[in-house]
């Protein structure tokens, strides 16, 4: 194996697969993650964020905050199928993990917001998710709430308590969920005994195998776009075997059912796959609950190939190189409404 | 104002209020919570205690853990009138703080069980809480969770991953999550400057109307008591009034509901008052959403007493002394089952 330094991070490395040599572009993540102009990623911002993605106050039920469906403590998701909303109502896709999600250049499953901010909008009123009635109600129950007060101030000055602010505090605090320094990336960097023998071999079926062709970058989730320009794949693309009657993977349209064209049915955001190994159950339905299980269908469904168990074993294994180290977070104070209590329902 | 030092710091103060003097020895909370001889506080315990104190993956639905009823982010419970439990199901009583709930010699607020040890295993299992079918149900799921092994086995040894383990890691936990070091704690340990004016005029007043009566000792639960036994008064204890009326407080039968005894017809286990400003609503059934409103019903309905307004102000100045400081705490990391789901619900 030949390798060679391109720019910061990022090595081409030369792979010998029978006759054909495959190229793959590996890249460690960056230890900052992408913020939009209008919002560049702060440390009060941040301290804020924090208390809102955590504050169960924000649903209509004071039972689900951000952190209920994406928890942090955890691999970013809930273990889930599909996640539980307030009065236990279940959605029809599978929680998306928070970290690293600031890699994404667009959001959701079918990608149909641009940036974490607008994203961070959309569960509030969702009436399976957190169930607001509106906006308003939330930050009038914000509002509510003196000790939230100084830290938007803090944050972004004077009377600055509104919808936008509150979602632009969330998305700086998830611009910092990220997770370099995983065995992958400090191999990238040159120490090549961060990797075990059997994970650099699964780098390499991953890559000749043809996995590379979506699951590219740093982040795994595809090349490197601009926030508004999404890096999609069909799934499943090759139907002819049992795994969609298996999973039930076509039920979904996929970005059709955001954008209503024929052309993006069973379309999706290529998801990250950092984390992988602690993000279980898998696919926008959940429908997989094991890694090894998943490999091997994404295989045959996106390359119309069937794995070895040795070659599954070997992938997964560097699934494994992917994940963490997660940083250490102290919890925040929910600041209390004062001998009064807000949640209604 | 005389006050003379006892032992420790309890000190004993005189008030002369009209000609008839009052007796109340004010306590500052320990820097220590008791444990049970058969748990001692370790830091193994504590460490694993945290992790599964926030692990929703114990409940039926993985939605529902110890935090999310008792949120040590908040004043240790949901701001909810009744909580929430596993899809969506509501109980009749409001959750209790977890805060200080170390200094209570019996738990639940009909005190039908005497440690946090025992406490702690009654949710798992309620169908409207966590709603697992059994203890055996959860312990393999922890067992299936690889990462927590070593954890059980730095706390409690070889093998050791049972319910009644599970249950000492948690208590252990909780008996770290005490508030001393509050104003009202630093101004009974010597610093007259730590409560405003207001707050002292506040005290003198609670212990004047007879609160103390009750809500003495250092957690303002009443006298310390041996594991097991329970200090419990009747409320209302006064009827004639419109309280029953308007916060439906009857309709609960209290203590008698665990004994099937008359004589506990509403009694209930006295409540700590310590961070009570970040605990509404208020009482068994959270009928109450303003401390002001608590404080005036709890002298009408316990000691037939209509206090003023600048009295009321002064007794809810004065508890807002009893609030915090809350000690930071890291987020734990909850194992995964890497690459694999164990929640099926």
């Amino acid at each position: 194996m030949n390798t060679k330094k391109l720019m910061g991070s990022a090595v081409v490395v030369m792979m010998m697969s029978g006759s054909m040599p495959a190229l793959a572009s590996w890249e460690a993540l960056p230890d900052v993650a992408p913020a939009p102009e209008n919002n560049p990623t702060t440390a009060e911002k941040v301290e804020l964020g924090k208390m809102l993605y955590m504050d169960p106050r924000i649903s209509s039920t004071g039972t689900v905050s951000c952190n209920s469906c994406h928890n942090i403590m955890e691999g970013g998701d809930d273990s889930r199928a599909v996640s539980m909303g307030v009065h236990g109502k279940t959605g029809g896709r599978s929680a998306p993990t928070v970290w690293n999600s600031a890699f994404h250049s667009v959001q959701f499953w079918d990608g149909r917001v641009d940036l974490l901010e607008d994203q961070a909008k959309g569960p509030i009123t969702n009436p399976i998710e957190m169930g607001e009635p509106d906006h308003d109600t939330t930050v009038a129950k914000i509002k509510a709430i003196p000790g939230y007060k100084p830290y938007f101030e803090k944050a972004f000055g004077a009377d600055s308590i509104n919808i936008d602010n509150l979602a632009k505090a969330i998305a700086a605090f998830e611009r910092t969920l990220i997770t370099p320094n995983s065995a992958y990336d400090k191999y990238v960097k040159g120490d090549k005994k961060a990797m075990t023998a059997q994970q650099v071999r699964g780098m390499n079926t991953f890559a000749e195998t043809g996995c590379t062709s979506c699951h590219s970058g740093a982040a795994f989730n595809g090349p490197k776009m601009p926030f508004g320009q999404g890096f999609y794949a069909k799934f499943p693309t090759f139907t002819d075997n049992d795994y969609d009657k298996k999973y039930n993977l076509m039920a979904d349209k996929g970005r059709e059912e955001a954008t209503g064209k024929a052309a993006d049915a069973h379309m999706f955001r290529v998801p990250t796959l950092r984390n992988i190994t602690d993000t279980a159950p898998y696919f926008h339905n959940g429908s997989v609950n094991d890694l090894s299980e998943a490999v091997r269908l994404m295989a045959k469904t996106q390359l119309n190939k069937d794995l070895s168990d040795k070659e599954v074993e070997d992938i997964v294994a560097f699934l494994g190189a992917l994940t963490g180290p997660y940083p250490e977070i102290t919890m925040p104070r929910l600041p209390a409404t004062s001998g009064s209590s807000l949640v209604a329902e």
